[in-house]
């Protein structure tokens, strides 16, 4: 495997619509417009039934986790299941020495079982991508959160969950806290929001935690919490690793949450009608106080349920998108039939 | 959290149907019999198709276990498949300190993504409560069995089999056989024969496996088998644990069986048409016999098979009793309008 | 439990049609081409949608793998969800000294829970017959592997993957490389190639890795690689396991792939249209080059995708058969009534 020196997995069909969904970076504007209209199709408050559609009649959708997560993969399936799809859940260990030809000979397995769309999830930035760039022309490949790198579908729940409450993403304060530097979930808002048109994007973080000045161009940056949620209408809390601590320099959590714990206290320095956002799970009483985590501005319940919305909208595009005539008399439709086993 | 002193969480809406069902204790007798009666209708004999219907139809369940049981997790899903839910099955392992916490976080996640009814199966008794306490009013929870303290479906589905056999409770002699002291199936099946009107129920059981004198108000007690079952119409084995054996100064399994094993011999003690229960897994050669556990007077695996009934029966009713006027205008379900995010 | 002087679960009901599938040996040919002519009914090329059908409406499938094995267990599943049945999904692990007693009480447990088909798979050669012989009349087993002693489906989809390269079976040379004393894959294989009329079948494997004489009756047996595909129009490649290289005599996976490993240049001694097939997982570098793996007369994916086929058409055979007037009034039905627990 080259795994240094490729060309990504192209995102798009030749007509433009949505193939692989493993980054919101470069994804144009029209179409995250476009998902996050669906997502907020498919939205519906908690106590009502949920939506549903049978638009995935006929499709299998396979959860292919080698990293637990019951939040995301519950999501997912739930959202294919709500669709009509048919759902294969796979939680596996892979030896790292053989990892990526063993998820590909995984992968190509599943395929030939008729798989229609893989969700992967993988503490490894490239897997992805590398399964994206092999798979037939037929299949979609979504992530479900890869290394620091991205997590797409958070990305686009977390920006559904800002406009329901905010109307907008350009002209909003936001702050991202705490270790953004290893964070897929920031990158991943990051991406949505600048391509939303938003100018105050604030990263906030121990210098440890810090990103390289090379990425999350124009973010202004900021080493003291109450400094940098200061008149935001979004607060973005991200999950803190003990790991980090120690590199961050600070001796545990009862050190962190005195300097970098969101308090109601430290929650007044943003505006009156700041939004508090986490992507869970969350270390209460390290990051965030409980009372602010269930308190009246905390958002963090509808960024879940926005999360089986967006899923939703995802399967859906990447099933229409596969349809188009574009595809099915297009180039990689004969390279499929060039590389099946009867010339 | 605070688990000592609380009210537990009311098991029956204001109209008096059913809302979560933690035990069996209290239940009202209407109400019991009307579970029972459900179930009865959804009984089939084996080898004839399993009932089916589309009461769950739009509805999500999520069974959530931290103890693994095949048995009770499979015949939850299965009654919930054929009522035409969707399904969502989670085993997990949460760390003890943040047993409450975890759990509470993980449930409320779940719960946005509209999960309607939780099975939960926890070493700990006060789990499923804690959760009932703090589920939206939407939300039912389903107790799979928790620590000594509970396991009402099986409770429900014992009482089923021997009305099946017997046709009623009332009059009739049950014995209940082993480790009643640490036993949460003895505990419920109690529950609802007394509240069926029995008034000859046995607790048979070394000294040390016996409840505390204050549990079971107004059973016999006895220490030896043979006195415990003589002449009575229902023998109700318990599963006994190897470490239970040591606390009851009983060095070993051969020991066991010789002393406390069902043997042919030893039932014939009991009415010439007694009927055996045992709520498995069975240690055969331990507790019991294989010719008893095979035998005529078994009846076993008619447990089982009323186990996916009475799950039916419960299922519908939480899902039916949530659906009713007097609840959907009620106050809990303003109170969760004003839990939610935008006031 | 008396596993060594058994008669064989029986495979077929009275009026032929069939109950079981545990292995290929002596099953008709006329049932072996039914099969292969429904499994190539559910045959679809990759990027057309997969076969459906409503055949087992009604119907549950229980899978049991006390081995992991997610292609197989995916594979019998989907097949399970595209004809309609309800599907429960289990793995478990069972002590080995207990292992036929614990299996058959959780076999005893799934069946009271109304389940039709069984899919057991077992490092242990004989536990799925065992099972077949104690379950109810109405019941189905289905092997997904056990032992070194048959993987049924298996040999239909190689069979099949053959027939749709190759136009028939009789009358082909057919090489089966690499470690075929202890392959499952290779005895199955062999029994349905037999019983369609192959007469030169030839095993090819170091001296440890051959079978006893007593077994594969009637095939050339090779000791060079080279030697044995000559001229042939399959390779069916094997398996390798690390431990059966030291029985071998063969340091390393660098040495028998020096030795045994088929490159291109090996497969040059076979015919130009011979195909390569392989069961999967691949040790890619050890028994297999990756050249070969993915090169033109790979038919490996082939395999994957007809397993899904073949499936369907074992479970919607196993399903037909029970409802035939023959059975459903049979001496097995009638044992089945006696065996409840009301005589």
């Amino acid at each position: 495997m080259n795994q240094q020196s490729h060309e990504r997995a192209p995102a798009l069909h030749a007509d433009g619509s949505l193939r692989h969904l493993l980054t919101l970076e470069g994804l144009p504007r029209a179409l995250l417009e476009r998902l996050l209209e669906r997502a907020q199709h498919y939205s519906r408050p908690l106590g009502t039934p949920p939506a549903r559609s049978q638009a995935l009649q006929g499709i299998t959708v396979a959860t292919l986790f080698t990293e637990p997560s019951t939040r995301t993969r519950v999501s997912f399936e739930l959202a294919a299941q709500r669709l009509g799809a048919d759902v294969a859940s796979i939680e596996m260990q892979l030896s790292s020495r053989l990892k990526g030809e063993s998820m590909l000979d995984t992968i190509r397995t599943l395929e030939s079982l008729h798989v229609d769309v893989f969700v992967l999830r993988d503490a490894q930035t490239d897997v992805p991508d590398l399964v994206a760039r092999n798979v037939a022309a037929h299949v979609s490949v979504l992530s479900g959160g890869a290394g620091n790198y991205a997590h797409p579908t958070q990305g686009l729940l977390d920006t559904l969950t800002i406009l329901q409450h905010k109307g907008r993403i350009a002209g909003l304060s936001i702050a991202i806290v705490g270790d953004v530097r290893h964070s897929r979930v920031a990158r991943s808002a990051w991406h949505a929001f600048a391509t939303l048109g938003a100018t105050d994007i604030r990263l906030v973080a121990p210098p440890a935690l810090m990103p390289n000045e090379q990425e999350f161009g124009g973010c202004a940056r900021f080493h003291r919490l109450e400094d940098g949620i200061a008149g935001c209408d979004v607060v973005m809390m991200l999950r803190i690793q003990k790991e980090r601590m120690t590199e961050a320099a600070i001796p545990g959590a009862a050190e962190y949450f005195a300097e970098w714990g969101l308090t109601p206290q430290r929650l007044a320095a943003a505006r009156p009608d700041a939004i508090v956002m986490h992507p869970q799970p969350m270390n209460r009483g390290i990051e965030i106080a409980s009372q602010v985590a269930d308190g009246p501005q905390s958002v963090i319940r509808d960024q879940v349920r926005n999360g089986v919305a967006v899923r939703m909208a995802v399967l859906e595009a990447v099933i229409a998108g596969r349809s188009s005539p574009a595809l099915s008399t297009g180039k990689d439709a004969a390279d499929w039939r060039q590389r099946g086993p009867r010339p």
